[in-house]
């Protein structure tokens, strides 16, 4: 095999991990398997421990301070998988180095620290950073939202969204985090679908179980959409049954929504079965794989990723306050997102693929 | 067969049919062919001719006043499908002559005169009025009310439902007129469901095709129900490729929902299909069928019928002023439903089976 | 109501029922709830207090010789549900009286016998005999047979059907009665579909439970029929989990099939989950109403019932004698159906409605 | 950069391709994009321009000469997928240079020939061949082998699979050329499921396009398998519709069949659709990949693949040959598939993943 590197020399790009939770070692291991042209090159993580068994077996350094990994020479870009509000500082670390990084939701913890991040990025004068709303690379609401823009079914008029978890560890949630840690990938999913900014939102909640008292685990948001649509996203995070997103969009001469479950359908005892997931790396692997290898095989290319961006985090965050802010008014909620600048212009929102 | 009619005397129940329109004429059908023990005795339309049409061959009387009818001593039992405007009197006047009575829905044009329709059978004392909510005898809306009653998925915490039909004729429809016309039934469905009364409404609608400009031909309502429930009704009037009516209910621990489509299904040019309803009478027939069975079986065998009361016409027309209201407001709007008399309480919001 | 009877003066037809099992109780509570225009006028069964039961509350006459009943001046039409070795001679007597009959399939327990009663109509001159085939009235039979009609997806070249019943008694079944009970109405349907006749067939059967040793209680049979087409169709009559019928139809540009499961979908416990029937009268229930509805409807009308004739019963138990014999052989088995009489020609293989 | 292949110093396989039509060009675009840890080397095809655009890009050597390409020291391991003619030799060669092979089906066009294959992979005393028989890394396909190895709807017992094509070149198929290209991925089917061999069937054909004359484009074969089960299998390769490969194992005490069709709803013109892919690359894209992944992983990790082997390449072609003489001779046809040698003893039968 000596001579097998001089045949074959195709460029990989080295991605460092920042977060080795579960969600920084599903990146880690797509990258491992599943992702050709892309190396894992480094992983960090306060537990040093955990960050060495996901690196171990692929040579990867090991790092115990994100920074240091995001400044390494060895690491051409950047995973950010590490808790929330580390988030807007890592990202603008990545922004100073000038390495493209690829950010979990949310941007920041408030509208306000992701605006500076998106202000860095504007003066920086080029896009580096993607976010992590991996539901625009899930194939059924791409399919959707192909179907939409085929054009046979008229305008979107209305979108219609469910997202349930199984369940919740009480103490770790908040009905302010369940807005901003769940209900933020289907407000970016509405505005993604319609290519419009939420202007009005009218957010209610209840508490579904004892243990959950006081906070609002069942939330219902409905929405009015760049002054002329409608919304209503459904989350349920202590649902039990399952775990489960999807969303139907009705337009003015039909409707699409997602497939029927994928999965073999067993009959026995009276009764037709089909399996339902139960967390959310299973029901979106191929995306989180599509995620990897579109940005990825972007970035070797020298071509803009063109997944969402730092402007989808930043407006995403600012219809999450008002959510927010209508769960505790008990009244709609007006949405005011500023203008767009130049740089997130005729991107960000189009059909990812 | 000169002796049959001595071997054989099961008593049949004598109907009169109050307009012979196309929900009078596919009531009138029902009877004549389809409910055993019945017959439809008299016809009344002020188109006598078209009264005529569907009385032919079954040998009814035809009438030109609907008043007249009423009071026939041939006429037994009184479905009321003439215009809106005049289900109270009409209604009214079967309570004064004492015969059982099938109106359909809006009870009265305002809540105000379905109350008091709603005071003459109390002062009556004894209930003669069911409402036409024929989704109650829907096996499909049944089946998820079963569904959510068995327990196996705990208590209804949300109310998920979509109402489209293909096309409205612009002149006729006002925003208002959908919402006592065609929202109606979903209101119905909620407070059916959940066995509570919804007490706040926010309605938002749209307009969605230039000839219908002015009218919210698209209509969301998010709801509380009982203090402590949500629900989400779409309504869409101009929705073209068909008619569709349907709901989900999540639970505390599962959810509920209608069944796919039963229609056979086809493949062919890299596409699967099935065939869609265009109209009410095609989707709701069998629940039809059942809803004139049940009420004429229970008249027969002197019994209560099980299905929904005046009550529940009074209900559903507040609730629905109040969307109306919500609609010209953009607020929100409480809705207030006294507390039900006794004549009706521990009946109509059961199971109808 | 004294004058109710004048004024209503529609005909209704009397209806006597032999056999007051499951299938002659199905057909009775029918006629006395879900079919207009018809009364039950008899019963007759060797244990008379069974008779008794059902016909009560109707003021039907009961009989213990099924002739007796047949011959009543009461009884204008007859539904033979008895057992089967009583078919042939039952109806053979309708055809001597001149009463219409609906005959439960098998017309006879041999081909023999059947064509004896064929003789003795064609003889007669005028069809009297309608065969319990109630799938043709079946609404996704019906929908499948007319996707095909419709051209759309071009002629018809193969049929895969599949009939599972949950369990049988072992000690009342055998290899052949399961062929002459249960597989005869695929035969059926196979023919009704192609509008063909079966000439060809091989039969494979399986013991599947110890209780069943020496049964084949899971049979395959491959057929050719018309000489153009083929046919598999499938039949377990221990299959434990439901009751189910399906078909598929290839067609030269396309395929056709029976809908999903028409039952409300429920989400637990990480499945989705739809109820199975467990026994024929619920699956088949509304096409057992459309047979009645649909006969005793062209009997008042006095036209030809449109339904599956003698012929169709005859030609069926000349290919389940095929079926016996290839299974015994271990052999495909050539099936020779003589030329159908003039009396049978241009009827009864058309789109049942 | 200089200094990344130090730190990440991953193994990757050496992958030559022979032949670079569709099915080589799928296989060299899956090991450059979607496969980490494997490289495409070399691609041969006496085309060398073909050849040449297939191996673009990635820096591979271009063989005119697929002998050469197998000996060449760049190349580790082999996937083979030129015409049929040359399966068997050029899999020979692989087993006398000592490289892994992956072997399009049919491993040889003769069972005869692909005993040979066999001898010489059991005398060379390890096993080096996988048959590309890629169904079996299809998740549905795995899917309803996991439900019925579960043990939770007791034994198989039948088999019932489809396979359609939507349309062949009419001067490059014959009756024969379909058993062996297409029906034998279904006889494979059937071999993985049960665990056993097949030993008996009856194939029966027609011509259903007057430019497929004489040639049997619809074949429908019922078989026994291993003296206690049963199946049958329809392959259709002008269906026009669309590409679609399904099955349903019906067992003791239930039934598991593939899930419903993984495509968006769109609800239109009074219909509802769902595409239907038109080719296998579409429709077995993932279990391609799989493949490939599972095959490379396992040569790398010096694991051995668990995919289909020769003997599984060999017994198809046994029982594809019985098919044929049915097809021929009207009559069923023994199948005696010789004792499987011990190399191939538990192994390859089971569930792969």
């Amino acid at each position: 095999m000596e001579n097998s590197e001089k045949r074959v020399g195709i460029e990989q790009i080295l991605v460092g991990v920042v977060g080795a939770g579960s969600m920084g070692g599903m990146h880690a291991r797509n990258l491992q398997s599943r992702v050709a042209g892309a190396r894992l090159a480094a992983v960090a993580d306060l537990d040093t421990d955990r960050a060495g068994k996901i690196a171990k077996g692929s040579g990867s350094a090991v790092f115990r301070d994100a920074v240091e990994l995001i400044r390494d020479d060895g690491v051409e870009a950047v995973v950010i998988a590490s808790p929330n509000a580390t988030h807007a500082e890592l990202t603008l670390e990545c922004l100073r180095v000038g390495k493209p990084v690829l950010c979990e939701k949310p941007l920041a913890t408030t509208a306000e620290d992701a605006l500076k991040v998106v202000e860095a990025e504007v003066e920086l004068g080029r896009k580096l950073i993607q976010l992590g709303f991996m539901r625009r690379f899930d194939n059924q609401h791409v399919a959707v939202k192909e179907a939409v823009a085929s054009g046979a079914i008229g305008a979107p008029l209305l979108f219609r969204g469910w997202h349930r978890n199984p369940q919740v560890v009480p103490s770790l949630v908040t009905s302010e985090s369940i807005v901003l840690d769940s209900m933020i990938h289907d407000l970016d999913s509405v505005r993604w679908l319609f290519g419009r900014e939420i202007d009005e939102v009218y957010t209610r909640g209840i508490s579904t179980k004892p243990a959950l008292e006081g906070t609002h685990d069942l939330q219902l948001t409905q929405m009015s959409v760049g002054g002329e649509f409608l919304a209503s996203v459904e989350v349920y995070v202590a649902a039990e049954y399952g775990y489960e997103v999807g969303l139907e969009v009705v337009c003015e001469s039909g409707t699409a929504h997602v497939a029927p479950f994928d999965e073999a359908v067993v009959r026995r005892d009276a009764a037709q079965y089909q399996r339902i997931d139960t967390n959310p790396f299973d029901r979106f692997q191929p995306a989180f794989m599509t995620e990897m290898q579109q940005w990825t095989g972007a970035l070797r290319s020298g071509e803009h990723p063109e997944g969402p961006d730092a402007w989808d985090g930043y407006a995403a965050l600012v219809v999450a306050e008002s959510c927010i802010a209508s769960l505790g008014s008990g009244s709609p909620q007006s949405v005011t997102v500023p203008e767009r600048p130049t740089l997130y212009r005729n991107e960000g929102l189009g059909v990812v693929r």
